[in-house]
């Protein structure tokens, strides 16, 4: 393999001669093969995109070289239409708190750039990486900045998918307005619901989720850019410093504040806690939804089977005709996932010590994993799971009839303990509650068949509207 | 022992004569002996409240005669005002979504409204714990909205706390606004910074959680009275429905609303997720904070030592003279508590089934603890510590002297790679980087005073005043 | 009330008269009010073994003089057989590494020895806290060494519940050997099993459970006694040092060695990660097992209700005749709080710092309430529960009859495709599975009922004595 | 594109003409786009060993045909060798137990097969995917014990690297055994230890934990193969079931026991949970150890600078001559990674229901992720940090002299009170505490002088050789 020889503080080191990365990204390479993998694409646009905004605002204050700064730029818009990303080579899990990935970026936009004016790659005296392509800036703003644009870029797509959830959500909690069916606490049975509550229960908690996403986010929006090293901005002049934000985000095309506090918003990852704590907390919900559609599937003819989820592909490869709940069943690994990676990022945060913190490679890797396992399990929920759920009303009947749930409603009548003997009565002996009840004749036939009307038993949905059995 | 004989669905007990609670607090004891531990005071408090709200309510609605709501109503003032508290005899984690912490409560009361209405405790003729004091209520609807009710009172508590704590950090970043040192970043030595940066940028964390703990305490004021027991209303009449929260409201002296869709308020607990997620976000910034305070005062001798904490108590049983950073170390320890907590409160939240998550003992219990950790771990930490930091003004000086990280700013001007060669020579030989730069005369000498005037090279928080020196 | 004054090197506080704790205790109060709760009982009881084996150790290394160890010796006894807890008076939850523990040990022994010996309360020149009590310790070696011994304590109550829990699964399993049932994989039914099956699997799962906590107790036997501050037994004397631990074995009962490297038995702390690790992982089994108790007697109309669990207290406060499986409820929120208790204590560990780890008193607080609610979690599941089971013969007959799923025994036969037909007709028509296959003739009657034979399709168990049918 | 048409229980598919996978794994690409990854590589080779032990248990059964079971067998063999590894399409995290994984291997083998028997891919009536690849198996065998052999492969890697760091940490005991420093507890001066000391404690953790993943490794060879569908071993006859586990060791080359207990061995992931646990012990005693390099390298000018950590890259784009400890951070960050990791597993693992845990795949995910992370971070801390590491021997002698902490070793002499006031007044003059010890004659110059040899002080490592100074 053709190289060249690229030195640094270190020492020398041989570059493949095509290569855009320089002899940083391949030291920062070679000391860390944790996950095999790249870094993520959007994470790559990001970091081009901070570059871009710094070589025009560097530009504009005159302190960058019109000449380079617009072959830094051409260089970005590359790497920002999605080329060049097999260059970034190093792990994403890194230590040094981002200053391979942000070399590794620096790197490919100075040779790239090099390129453009007619240079040889690795001849740094035409576009240096740090000396212009990191001009005014420093790891430790490049690269949160860089997580917080990846995701403003992720949640939004989140909360899009979490938006049709509930939209698909509320469609069939209309679908199923009419289906009565007994409800349940504790697994075991309690009294009347409609399967429409239960779908609307479901959107509301989504709806929630999309609030807390997008107020959150807001978090993500302060960025430090300009701080440099430590927050104290040093290296940056005030035309870089009071224009980098609003030229980053015209790039970016999403609103953006330079925090009031640079060394704050150098040293703390508090805010990618929150948006972390956002997504979990969403993913308790989704998973607990998913737990249920599971539950009220079970079956076919074994379980509760109120519900029938479409059948995405075999159940299994040993039992012909088995259709499993496989779409809920990804979207509570989902939620693990995330959940799990929420400790992580948490442990992340708080090992910030003083002026920096150093492991924001696995908070970001963790967030991004969480955000796109999000997307994709909320994405495969809505389509090939909700819209296609059946409600097998012949069974939610009969499990109502069943029931003996309904004497609940017989207690401000003759009271807890009588009705406690009645229950227990119909339990043992199989004879159907209203049955029982009316031969006790502890009430007038009438009267208790409108008391134990399963509809209005539901009623409290509707009762601006109908009111409520008046007793 | 004198007892009394009670009798539920399950059978007889005998019940100690002179106590208040009945026949199902008994069982649940015997059924959990989990942590050996009584609920939470404020909790108690809380049901009480709940339960006096539910009796004016249903005295109002007709419901339940003046005579035993009155009664009702004085025995739940004596809880509120911490009386008979010994009578809550279940223990915290307990099976059943919270029915055994309503039935102690429905039993404490009922007995104290029969004993002042001069019937004998037991005698449930005159009020009855199910029929008269948990009347329009379910357990589904009062245990939830008493967690709640808690965490609106802890909440608060905290905030104070950590307002207290901006207020003393701020307090400090103005002391040591003049105190330049150098700062650290993966506790390499970086570049200039002040200590009343420092302590700025600690508050600035402070105040964002502030303002997070804040914005999630209004999900607590989402309840679901009237719910009763799945959130479609059975028992409850729309004369209860309609009143039940501005009379809870009244009495608890914080906004309340009732939730939109009391379905989905009876079985999601994402809001207490969201509540203990922004705990742990806090919990985050705190050890950070903490472990930094311990950092910085670390020494006498061999340490860093530019701060010195107040000595609270001596620091070791066997090392004459130590004093220990005890304050922070607390404060790290209930940090790990409450992420620790998140995690239980998380898997609690998320084994919800259907219309009720039965794991809302855990859930609260872990939210309490964790609320109450927060306020008292904060209130030591401004009380002990923060109000008596110190600068070692000597230390940071000669710190400042001693390095070689000031040369960053020489960057813009002789490049990064000229400004290793020279760091590394400096470290190397011992000859101080100004000399060493001077020695070389890259730049003239006025010039180079005013790049590396160490005032100058942190002065973006004063920008806005002063400007940045013109280069 | 009356006090005494008392000094250390912080300065003066009035201690009450009658008081057995000093002035570090009290200051440790003050400094630490977080749990509001006591140190565990047998925390206090290790803790004054710890002290009696020392004061032994000295006394015959003819560093402490006879009398005074006596002294000490007697009050520790007093410790151990319960009396003085209450003045243990600092926050289980403390900075420090335990200094504040081991000086409220300290105080109070040698204000009881003081006493025994005729003096004042405070006259620390008869015994003085430091000098005596804690001669050749420190709070590095004697503090984790109390965490060792109470978790030898606590863990052999849980793997006695753990023993109990295991063999009244098995005593089922036998009971419900011809119990058969359809099993479920994903909540879906799939091919018939012996309830008796179930029941031996939860068995082993928990006899598994036990052989690791019985293995992980070891981790446990290693102490760091003789250690002193750092592990290079400062201050104590090879007399001290060789005898110390076999003196404690004596004392405590229960096999002790001292750690090859006492440098690092002071501060790695991953041998109480490694118990907690095992407490969750069996969690993570009483867990499922409870689940699966739930959904299994989930009904009692609407639910799968192949099992009825013991009705131990009323269900719901509104609900009469509702009985819910509280007991499996109550194991899973234990398993939900080891879990979350798991988290703390590895955050604990894992910031430890040089020599000591600061952050044991939280790591044990986590680990000691973690084992008494697991031997409290499944005592109760044992005794409340799992001997109160019942089969409900008739469903898991009706289950049996009615699935499909035993289609999957004729795969070998006519393959794959062709079954997965049959089912999902079977499914669509509701025609029985034997049915339909008999009158498609695939395969002679006789043939049909040898591979549809139930009892067969679930020999495995029974696989060395009655062999599976032969095809 | 060129397509054939696939058809299944749902339906039909157009499968790329060249492609070896088909219609199921078609679908379950569909269904889930999670992580966007692909399945880890030893995971495939694990799915075809256990294919081509199977092949070979049902050819020598009788069961499966010579031809077509050598035709499953050479196309097994390509994988294993690391062909066609492309063709696993499916994303890790999926729905379905791990059926998709399990389909797509069957479908590829079978097509392979197909193909080596002159068919054309898609003509299963020559190699069935579900009948022949997957005859007498099931996803639920078939997919736990590719989890368990590929944790057999990573652990031993694991393993391996670890014993390379201990032995390197030994190496540096050895060459640091003369250091004599100043112990830290709490951050605060202690007492001298010799620098080799700290190395050896490092040791002495990683061999515990090198312990401690040889043993949990042994949970992974109970596999479950000839479990099936549930662990009754339908459609596994004796020939398959007795022999399936002897043919797999021998392919693998490593030892493997088949389940006493079937249906536990398939339903119970607790034995995933205690390898998952051991190594997140192993990484919270990385992760401190990382901490401890860092804090002792923390410099160069205003840190503790007691060692040196080999300079592996330029530490800062900005800050020219830094360098950073970037190899203890990202063995943190793993760290992190793997606690985090732990968490999701241990949901996986407690969300299992009755005879499955269908949450395997996320579960694996995990392990593996924490595995080979925990391989490349030891092994980069061995090659790039450890080995290389430096001691400062003059900075660490400095500490010594400056220090208080010895005055510790006179408490025996002159009581804790009295040395506390020393060591205060010491701290507060600036008087060296031997100075000021003399100068007060508490005891002769010769005894002071060799009760303060630092030496002795930490001769307990060398106790049974050199005993202890004679007082």
């Amino acid at each position: 393999m053709k190289t060249r020889t690229e030195t640094d503080s270190i020492g020398s080191l041989h570059v493949p001669a095509g290569a855009y990365y320089g002899v940083q990204s391949l030291r920062a390479r070679s000391n860390f093969h944790i996950t095999g993998r790249r870094m993520d694409a959007d994470f790559i646009v990001s970091l081009a995109q901070i570059k871009k905004a710094a070589a025009i605002t560097n530009r504009n204050a005159g302190d960058l070289k019109a000449s380079v700064a617009n072959a830094v730029i051409a260089a970005c818009d590359e790497i920002i239409s999605g080329r060049l990303h097999s260059q970034f080579i190093v792990d994403p899990i890194q230590g040094g708190a981002g200053t391979s990935a942000n070399m590794n970026a620096n790197e490919v936009i100075a040779n790239r750039a090099i390129e453009l004016l007619g240079g040889e790659k690795g001849d740094y005296s035409i576009v240096h990486p740090n000396d212009h392509v990191n001009m005014s800036q420093s790891t430790n703003d490049v690269f949160p900045t860089a997580g917080k644009l990846t995701m403003l870029k992720l949640i939004p797509e989140a909360v899009h998918q979490l938006e049709r959830l509930a939209a698909a959500l509320e469609k069939k909690a209309g679908e199923f307005d009419d289906v009565i069916k007994m409800g349940r606490t504790q697994l075991q049975d309690a009294v009347p619901i409609r399967l429409g509550q239960e779908f609307g229960a479901w959107a509301a908690a989504a709806r929630r989720d999309i609030v807390r996403l997008q107020r959150v986010q807001d978090e993500m929006r302060v960025v430090n850019m300009g701080a440099t090293a430590i927050g104290t901005s040093v290296n940056a002049v005030p035309a870089y410093l009071y224009n980098i934000t609003a030229n980053l985000q015209k790039i970016c095309g999403c609103k953006l504040v330079q925090a009031e506090d640079l060394i704050d918003g150098t040293q703390n990852l508090d805010g990618f806690v929150a948006v972390s704590g956002a997504m979990k907390t969403c993913a308790v919900n989704l998973s607990k939804m998913a737990n249920d559609f599971r539950l009220l599937s079970s079956g076919p003819r074994t379980g509760i089977m109120e519900i029938a989820l479409p059948a995405k592909q075999n159940g299994s490869s040993i039992m012909p005709g088995k259709v499993n709940p496989v779409i809920p069943e990804v979207v509570s690994q989902v939620a693990f996932q995330i959940i799990g990676n929420d400790c992580t990022a948490t442990l992340a945060a708080e090992a910030g010590q003083l002026e920096l913190n150093a492991f924001e490679p696995v908070l970001f890797y963790n967030l991004i994993e969480s955000a796109r396992g999000l997307t994709g399990a909320v994405r495969t929920l809505v389509d090939n799971c909700v819209t296609g759920i059946t409600a097998n009303r012949e069974v939610c009947r009969r499990h109502l009839e069943e029931s003996v749930g309904i004497i609940t409603a017989l207690c401000p009548y003759i009271g807890y303990a009588k009705s406690a003997e009645l229950a227990k009565e119909s339990l043992k002996t199989g004879v159907p509650i209203l049955e029982l009840v009316e031969s006790r004749k502890v009430l007038s036939g009438d009267r208790l068949k409108a008391i134990f009307d399963p509809a209005a038993m539901t009623g409290n949905a509707h009762m601006r509207n109908v009111g409520r059995i008046s007793v």
